[in-house]
């Protein structure tokens, strides 16, 4: 079984297409919480109000932690996308975090974030630009299969 | 001897305010090549050009990890800055790489960046806003000494 | 499936209410020896009485660490109680050892050992004194749902 | 050379016992800061005040994580003392990140913590109560000679 | 469950010869794409064409190396077969990457490529030169009985 | 599920009385070849005669430490069992193997062995004479029940 | 200091002609045992003769290991140069040796052996085909200076 | 320069032979203690008699242990001597030891030790009888030079 963690931009259905495009091969996904909301206040919710915005934001990136250590350690595959809009540091983040663990990584991107994800791409075991080709990918990947 | 990798933003003078702060200590500073145009183009200026730009971009950025993953690998500490502009993925990247290396991290940002760098800052030892911080961290550190 | 191993104090019943919150989520918990008397004295209940007390201990402390070690060395996420009484150590020696392992830890004790524990705190990526706030935890970082 | 790092109890001089006691010697001692105030408050005092204790005492943990963790790393042996008086979790929390690091640990301590120290114990290589014997300890590990 | 990696030549049916001769065993092949053309062209085929043939082919070995490394890592036995003809550098790659990994190496190959293969021999548990002598060794492995 | 590999002394049938003491518990066992003649010739068996001793004894080596290796990187607990006869020394390098993996080592010998096996029973975190007492201390260890 | 293992081809002068190429620059340059006639005979010549070919070649193989291992293992950067000759299948086996120790690898080779080398350049930072642009790369990691 | 421990046998002066017939090499050269006597009774002479021989051995083991696992951790070259008499078990162990964490082993015995040191010398990377051997493998692995 590969075990497929996908990180990253969170607004867009990039993972349903990826996992949908891969049905029927022998994967296992694992994501961040995608709930952009919970993800921002699950600290705070559960475990006390921080009138500092930086202690409530540590508080929640912390317990997120939990799940995306689990979900990199995990994987065999470490996909990240990057979208178009936000700074998506952490998406940056959880790909050295891959890179070091010695994680196979693939990069999504569209073209106009290519110079500056240079050095993310670099480290890359394939680099695409859409959900399809992660899905290709896979199936290439587990079975030897190349899209028709 | 503590061994101190500057990573991230390479358009203001930090790390020369880092090194003059901490002057003194038993430290020994690395950090990435800092001449923009030189760490771009330094994959097709010695291995030959490439017409394509991201293939022009691989060759460099990978070049230029030869030089990133020792500095990151024998660090002690791995201080990332992220400036004002630009995506800056490489210094977020950067912070993850050391973070899964078990690297002692310590964040340098503006208060504007806090929201969009709180899972970075959630895997920091240390998070601040001024370079000066850092020197006296690093004394702190390495004697014991707070600022007067 | 998440594997978590609850160490620390066996004098209440916090593991079971960590359970009982859990119920329903795919998680494997482990724990300690916890009954008092049995992990006291396995040692020389199996392998022999010793006149020194020392030993004494020393041979159940061994023989509890072949379960301890297991526990920890295979748990994704480490929680580790301190209660009101007692000096604890062990309690702290797990936190140290899941650390250094890179575990998840979350920590649980009481507001007068906030000053204390704050070293154990600062390893932790999150810090609750209620046993419920544990599961609640468990909660988010498998299903992203937060409680109500 | 014999890097040992000396963690624990900061309230009476057995520091200087072991050194004194082991001159001459090819070893290379280091320690956390042992000034109480400023391991207490060295995170305010540089990177700004917390009106909450919780946090205030986080900032400073961490950044005497950057000093504790790179003692420990770099360390052969790892001797620990707990003294009379205080919890010193983080003593145990240091010892137990030792040994899962696979350090030498000596543990320093009087009989009446054995029983509550158990644990610790059965992690070490050495037990002692008096400085004296951990200066002796290492004079015969690294030449061979008994004390007379 | 024995996990074994059968890396190498690509145009003879020596891995069904062996999974042949291990039936009934408790064990889990896993290998390279063994259909050339896909294998070569896999990379552009998928993330789109390359005028220059070296990166051409470097797409497609990056690809073919998320398969590649997590067979690897995966396996307890990797048996690397080098056939009559060809470079087949990649196979010495896998054998030195396995070898690096501490895996448990078997080679097989013909007399005529001994003297060359020597340092690949050194590294490995086994060397022999029949597939069929693979499928025994693993029998032995797993119950303990020798070919009549 | 407990992972235990069962080393050393293959004339008598302790492995048998451990395996039947520890009935019922979620165990599984591994063990070397305990056939000493197949043990012995397996290597030349497969893979040809040698004139040499020493070769075909190297050969046989090799080929059952691809089983051993295996055993002992996937076990939890190791066991070694020295009995009264014959050099062992294959027993004492599988107790040195796992200790340098990080494995809790059980050593069964009799008193007669006792200061001839102090550093192998010092890296142990059990020591005791007879089979009976492995599996009281497997059952108390998964269980947490002592003998009656 | 930055350690580089210069790997492969011993019959041209490319050793020779990187090292001058890099003079002034803080490298510690190692290598294989570049004497032919010895690399093959060491084993014999020290450890007594061996009538089979097989046993002659194994014994020299592994008394060169430990420089090569040795060499792998302490270098920064591992460069292995494929010459026109022989099947080189140990300088392939160092490559992947030391990409799965992570070490950055620069390839040398010239245009013949692109298609046949892909999957070794794939895992490479730098490929050339020249010893000069060794040098030339080797000179812009350590002070950033590009050749002019 | 390269580490070299001598393990096992104290009783002849073969550690002096291979010191000295490597005169001239960047070596640095560790061993256990080998005043048999010191290192029976180091444990009870510096923390207190133990009325169980069991325990004083224990004592003194442990103690041993600390510059044992210093020696073999710090090592590029573990040699270990097996001697004509005595069980020499901690040999054996130490051997096991090393080859688990990968370093390079040279095994020294006579004849009629070999076939009860076949799983030793199979983790070799070379085996002989003479400490003179050693020494020429040791200038070979330094110089390339063979003995004339």
């Amino acid at each position: 079984m590969l075990k497929v963690y996908l990180s990253g931009e969170i607004h867009t259905d990039w993972r349903e297409q990826i996992i949908a495009g891969a049905s029927g091969l022998d994967i296992s996904f694992s994501s961040p919480v995608t709930d952009h909301g919970a993800s921002d206040d699950c600290g705070v919710a559960i475990m006390g109000a921080e009138p500092n915005k930086f202690w409530h934001d540590n508080k929640g990136a912390k317990l997120n932690a939990i799940r995306t250590r689990k979900g990199l350690a995990d994987a065999d595959v470490v996909v990240v996308r990057f979208g178009e809009k936000y700074k998506q540091w952490n998406a940056a983040f959880d790909a050295g975090y891959a890179a070091a663990l010695g994680k196979s990584l693939i990069i999504v991107h569209g073209d106009d974030h290519q110079h500056a994800l240079k050095e993310v791409d670099a480290a890359a075991l394939a680099v695409c630009d859409d959900p399809k080709q992660v899905a290709e990918i896979l199936r290439y990947v587990l079975t030897g299969e190349l899209p028709a």
